[in-house]
């Protein structure tokens, strides 16, 4: 399945969509092989300093940002669903082996499940990334601490690396 | 993979094993088809009133629980890996679509996933359950609420039903 086979929830759900004229293929790489990841990930000045990605369900999605001070934030997480180029579901509910996490994102304070998907359009990508949060609470703190910009930031970034992949 | 493909930590998991009489996929019937399910899912005289099972990835995994005074306890899971008769893993961390849940299970007050394996063995099954919890108190709280008594009565309920089938 590499649409989406449910309806978001304009309450519980964020939703951040754009065209973008780079193709899927180097969508993906830029987002599953941690060299890429480290260049794009993190809207700057602020930095990823370190990436594991285990492409498969159940394999470990885990992040270091680092804030123009130096402060480093990690962030573990699981994949749930890899199909290459179209879609990628992520979760910072579970670990690695889909064992529950211990505590959420220190950036939104809520769980979090990602679901990205990739379309072919006209040589470019219809770029689709959905946040699905637990409660109202949690929708409001991510959308409130940027998601939407941030996001944005970040997707330039990708697109203006993955133009010199 | 039908097998675990990582070693259980004795602090953070619980692990139950048996050999039963039945093959698996008898075993797998009665785990994945709600009629038989609410069969033999509690321990009597606990009673499973309501299953619902989206046997998927990303699909739900509810019961309803009765206690003996008549009390509802529902339960409202997600399944992360579906491989017939031979394994299937599913958490209460996540909901239906893989969206992160709002509040642990009643019992044991922590998120759980359960990994259950089925290996053929001499005409009958080797079964295999295995609980991953966040932290120590997690596994604590699990198994002082009678994880391996539990699934043990459980698991002689779904053998007595099998044998019917």
């Amino acid at each position: 399945m590499t649409k989406l086979d449910f309806a978001p929830k304009p309450k519980l759900d964020l939703v951040f969509e754009r065209i973008v004229d780079v193709p899927p293929e180097l969508v993906w790489k830029a987002w599953t092989e941690p060299e890429h990841l480290k260049k794009w990930f993190c809207p700057r000045p602020w930095q990823t300093v370190d990436a594991e990605i285990d492409l498969r369900p159940g394999g470990i999605f885990r992040t270091v940002m680092r804030s123009p001070e130096g402060e480093e934030y990690p962030s573990v997480g699981c994949y749930l669903e890899v199909v290459a180029n179209r879609k990628l579901v992520w979760t910072d509910a579970l670990g690695p082996n889909f064992r529950p996490s211990g505590a959420p994102n220190h950036c939104t304070e809520s769980y979090f499940t990602a679901i990205l998907l990739l379309e072919p359009h006209e040589g470019g990508t219809k770029y689709t990334a959905i946040a699905l949060h637990p409660d109202e609470e949690g929708r409001k703190r991510h959308e409130e601490r940027g998601f939407q910009d941030g996001w944005g930031k970040a997707l330039e970034q990708l697109v203006e690396l993955a133009k010199t992949m």
